[in-house]
């Protein structure tokens, strides 16, 4: 079954899309195709989009999926607002069935109909980024303007990487071959063979919290390109995000004559942990997961039906050896530690400077100065409240604000945490980030049962000014962390060539991405689709990488038919 | 690190042939650099061969790897002989972190140089194949020209087909990238990014006992080319073909300037279960293993810091609708009932026969009459004594002795399993099929507790002619086994577009290759690289197919470093 007339014309507009994606992730040059400023996308883009978010609250938000048992859905903004709106909740003895018998024909359409058709999803979504910018900033607590990159263009260029990666995946085996095998003077052996891209089955998406679609669309966007159903369960406090997507997904895929219970929405009732349920249906064969540690090792160990995909959590560090551009540099890491108030998997936690001090332009800085210059960065940078605000977001639940508070027990805080005033939403929980200092004492650190603070992840706006006896000792520090922990991003600042090969080597022994001496406009906690590797998959914080081949390949099968010609 | 200068060169003769496997894998069109007849090795090469082998036996077999602490082995060849060689037993404390440290430099050398290198060692290989070819057929007990053509060129076939898309894979992502990012009026953002493939670690091959090498070289390649050391645990029935495997490896990479502990061996104890306590080693981050169903499944759910690509047991089925060939689709099965004494993988066990008959273009020919002439092709094939030696080779163990005499209590027996002499090997078991009339009835398998012995496998030469009540249920049973139980191959005759429609979906749903009509001189149980799947992956029978994307992508991982430019 190929898309109807009218949709294979609309599709075919993307297919240069589809070709710059695949030549960008070959060349790993800078390329996006979706704008990542608000003011792109029209005049009246930024009002209609709240006016369409506004329409969607204290709603039913229906979708004509089968299997609906229940409405459900309790949702409140981390700026204030319970947002109201209610989703169906699934009967999943009805609603799985009706997805996978969805598959057959999505599957015959082939690898190119289905990466045009989530391209032209994409497109849809990306027409919409304004109303799905307040949709993440009212369910993640990101600022606007952050909910609007990273929620929107960011995410869709996420979206449209793992595309590119499942479509060039597919047809890397062709559709159909001619086997001739000579036989001496005999007649060769002739074979006619074919070759179909195969789904694995059900595709559960477990949405997260504070990015759901940047983390989301990766695996959404791999397994429906491969053929699969997609049965999106998104986190109860961010459900808007995703639920606005699956409604994009089944009218795009409705009107291009397919079944739309290829992508549906499963929500939570309070308390019902429904994704331990899905999660081990027979049906289901993928799963994408990016949350905490624990429930990532549940689903591992448990969900043994499906190939599993996890983000989890990590320990991010910053080696501090040494730098040419010591402003440049503090205001860099003070950019990073407040970014949507440090809840990113990318922020960095440990800072690690040798106790001695470190060397810069301007002469050596004590280890004291060092945190004193990077807190003194962060307050000038947070000073003003309403730059703050658009910098740091919300807090995205009661657990980060109750690790903000525990911090200062840790030890000597050098930069303590304050309330900011955000006039538009005053009840919303906005917290500026806290650092302390403490001792990286070899002794504290190297023995098995060490449990020093900076040996574990602690999420949030808190980072750690790890006072360590050598640089040698803070690589030996990161490579003990990465590897026990895990890590999303390592950063390091060193004028050295032998400091920079050192870090290197950990992060290619310990399987880390690193980022040397940014003190401009780029941050280690941002990655750029088609361009940067989003965590390695290689150490504990993840078991696979955004985006690669090992995302998208087992995402599918390959079924050959061969006959005598 | 590069290779030396000399091997440099020698290594550049290699290129055309990577090259020539990168194009096969693309058009999937025949090919093979390994000439497939003894013939074609010299005039001398069969009694070296044998010399070769012959000077191997009753001696202790060196290696100069770390970490030996004794001398074991216990080889008796399926034809008779104790083969009286002993090998390395390794200290796991002492062996593995040696390995390990092999590892830095080899990654370093890149995809390429990597590359190069296992096609010298293949190339090494291929010229020794008389020699393999002894070392299989007294290990497996393959007749001497299948040892020959399985055991050495195709098998290197299959190591080539994954060094080919290992290297590809590595290579999707360029070494290094400039990226910039536009800032409108303002200056661009720009990085200098590098992207390095690094390896999992050590790589486990748990060997098997009827494929040595076929089954062998795909994962002890495909690792060793993404930079992983490659740590071999033979079967202890067959250890001889894989020891010189890792001889001739560890040759290729000391004369490269590698550390040859990159390949290492180790051989268990009598009952000492070393697979089990290797596997969960966490030096070990990925496994390769074909064998029982029961240790897979215990890989999979134990060795869980290591990602484990799996070949287990199937149930494979071939349903019989009709032809317009009868005496070449008799003749194709009787062949693939025999070859190997019915003991590979891939050999057909259900032979799904509508009870009212099928139609050939002589005419309508019943259930009994179709399973009457399959059993006197069979007979016919093996008539004659030296022919019979030739295609069934040796039982490869008591086990299956011990089922193909139980056979007979499983219902009517239609083909009866005779003794052959073997002049030359008078104490080998050689034993020709045997053949159950089964009754098919729906009521006997289309229940949760149907226990009828074609719901599950009978490994060795036991086939059973199972009357269905037609062709529709002959599809739905073969559904059944391939869902619950797996299938490396699935065999069709029909002259009917909607029965063949009916099985091709039946096997894009259920995920098996289909081979349709075989009647000449290819045969269901034969798979040739860089054209055929071995397996999908995506059926209980094996959790990867040879070879394809899915194999080798997530045997490294790429780690990126970028800084400012």
């Amino acid at each position: 079954m190929a898309a109807a007339p009218t949709t294979a014309k609309l599709f075919d507009k993307h297919r240069p899309t589809l070709d710059q994606a695949l030549e960008a992730i070959r060349t790993r040059a800078y390329w996006s195709p979706y704008a990542e400023h608000p003011k792109a996308y029209g005049e009246t883009a930024a009002p209609d989009g709240q006016a369409a978010f506004d329409a969607l609250r204290d709603q039913r938000f229906a979708l004509d999926q089968p299997g609906t048992d229940d409405w459900v859905g309790e949702e409140v903004s981390p700026y204030g607002p319970a947002l109201g709106i209610t989703y169906p909740h699934p009967d999943a003895d009805r609603l799985l069935p009706a997805m996978r018998a969805a598959m057959p024909a999505w599957r015959d359409a082939g690898p190119l109909t289905r990466a045009l058709a989530c391209l032209e999803i994409l497109a849809r979504i990306n027409a919409r980024s304004h109303e799905f910018a307040h949709a993440v900033m009212h369910t993640s607590g990101q600022a606007f303007m952050m909910a609007f990159q990273a929620g929107g263009p960011h995410a869709q260029d996420r979206g449209l990487e793992a595309v590119a990666y499942a479509y060039a995946e597919q047809v890397r085996t062709p559709e159909a071959a001619n086997w001739s095998k000579p036989q001496g003077k005999r007649d060769p052996l002739n074979l006619s063979k074919s070759f179909t891209s195969v789904p694995r089955g059900v595709s559960l998406l477990i949405g997260c919290n504070t990015f759901p679609t940047w983390n989301g669309y990766p695996g959404l966007f791999a397994s429906l390109a491969t053929g699969n159903a997609v049965l999106v369960k998104p986190h109860p406090r961010a459900v808007l995000p995703l639920a606005l997507t699956v409604r994009v997904a089944r009218e795009v895929l409705s009107e291009a004559g397919f079944d739309p219970d290829l992508v549906c929405l499963a929500v939570d009732r309070p308390g019902e942990g429904l994704a331990k349920t899905l999660a081990v249906r027979p049906e289901v064969r993928l799963i994408d997961y990016t949350g905490s540690t624990a429930f990532g090792d549940w689903l591992e160990a448990n969900a043994r039906q499906a190939q599993v995909f996890t983000e989890k959590a990590g320990v991010n560090s910053v080696v501090i050896d040494s730098t040419d551009d010591y402003k440049g540099m503090l205001g860099n890491l003070a950019f990073s530690l407040s970014l949507y108030t440090g809840q990113m998997c990318t922020t960095p936690q440990n800072l690690l400077i040798p106790r001695q001090g470190i060397t810069t332009e301007s002469g050596p800085k004590s280890y004291d100065e060092v945190v004193a210059d990077l807190a003194g960065a962060v307050g000038k940078l947070l000073g003003d409240d309403a730059r703050a605000n658009a910098l740091l977001g919300a807090v995205v639940n009661p657990q980060v604000k109750e690790r903000i508070d525990a911090a200062p027990k840790l030890g000597e805080v050098a930069l303590p945490s304050r309330q900011v005033t955000n006039p538009e939403f005053p009840d919303a929980t906005v917290r500026t980030p806290v650092m302390v200092k403490l001792d990286g004492a070899r002794k504290l650190w190297d023995s098995p049962g060490a449990d020093a603070p900076y040996l574990s992840e602690c999420f949030g706006p808190i980072s750690f000014a790890v006072a360590v006896d050598s640089t040698a000792d803070a690589v030996d520090l990161l490579r003990r962390t990465v590897r026990e922990k895990g890590a999303m991003t390592v950063g390091a600042y060193t004028t050295s060539p032998d400091v920079e090969r050192l870090v290197e080597e950990a992060c290619l022994e310990e399987c880390a991405q690193l980022s040397l001496n940014l003190t401009g406009g780029v941050y280690v906690n941002q990655t750029a689709a088609f361009s940067d590797f989003h965590g390695s998959g290689g150490n504990p914080a993840a078991n696979a990488a955004l985006c690669d081949g090992a995302f998208v390949a087992s995402r599918f099968r390959t079924v050959e038919v061969r006959r005598p010609e």
